[in-house]
């Protein structure tokens, strides 16, 4: 059975109630814990949440696989992870970690290398 | 009929080619333009975006209540929008935005205003 959280026990309490969507998974937003830039939006479902905060890097779930997934555990482009907050509603995570490499798959530092403008793609200087 | 679009057009074009969900949402980063802290994470629907682009003010769509929704639209608290920053593969953004007052509904200038600390939420200093 789950137990019901009341909105202000999630938004004003000291207790940890992760929200997860229907899908079992809520949003993680990495920031570089040097210069707090966004690196990546990722997912976390309960395993990826446990596995992060055990271990202290950084684990997803993959949405496209249906597994977990360690960042970095291909590249070794892992994440340490130094702090995590959470927001008032308790689905959305920021990660704050440094990063062994270029987070983005595409080599790029950041998965955010590119800036809207004028209906356009623009590489961000 | 939707249009095919390769991995590689998304990643490297100058193209914007918003990757909705299945759910019909992207997710939105929403970060200071003044010094890049996260303040809020939201979802935007091809509506919202649209809306979001056209005024130049952020606008989202909200799960709960089924509709777009404009950021402020009861207190005031609007999102200028400076910047769109777009993810490798397009189903993330990050909206840089000058803020007209707290984001976070509960009057914090932040919805991540507490940090996960030994399994308990201790408020971000």
């Amino acid at each position: 059975m789950v137990s019901e959280v009341s909105p202000a026990e999630r938004e004003s309490g000291t207790s940890f109630l992760p929200k997860f969507g229907a899908d079992g998974l809520l949003t993680a937003v990495v920031v570089d814990a040097n210069d707090g830039s966004v690196l990546m939006v990722a997912h976390m479902d309960r395993e990826a949440l446990d596995a992060t905060t055990t271990s202290g890097e950084a684990y997803f779930h993959s949405r496209s696989r249906g597994r977990l997934w360690k960042k970095g555990e291909t590249s070794g482009n892992v994440l340490r992870v130094e702090e995590i907050l959470v927001d008032c509603d308790q689905d959305a995570l920021v990660i704050r970690a440094q990063a062994a490499g270029p987070t983005c798959h595409t080599g790029a530092r950041s998965c955010f290398y590119r800036r809207l403008e004028g209906g356009e793609l623009q590489p961000v200087a």
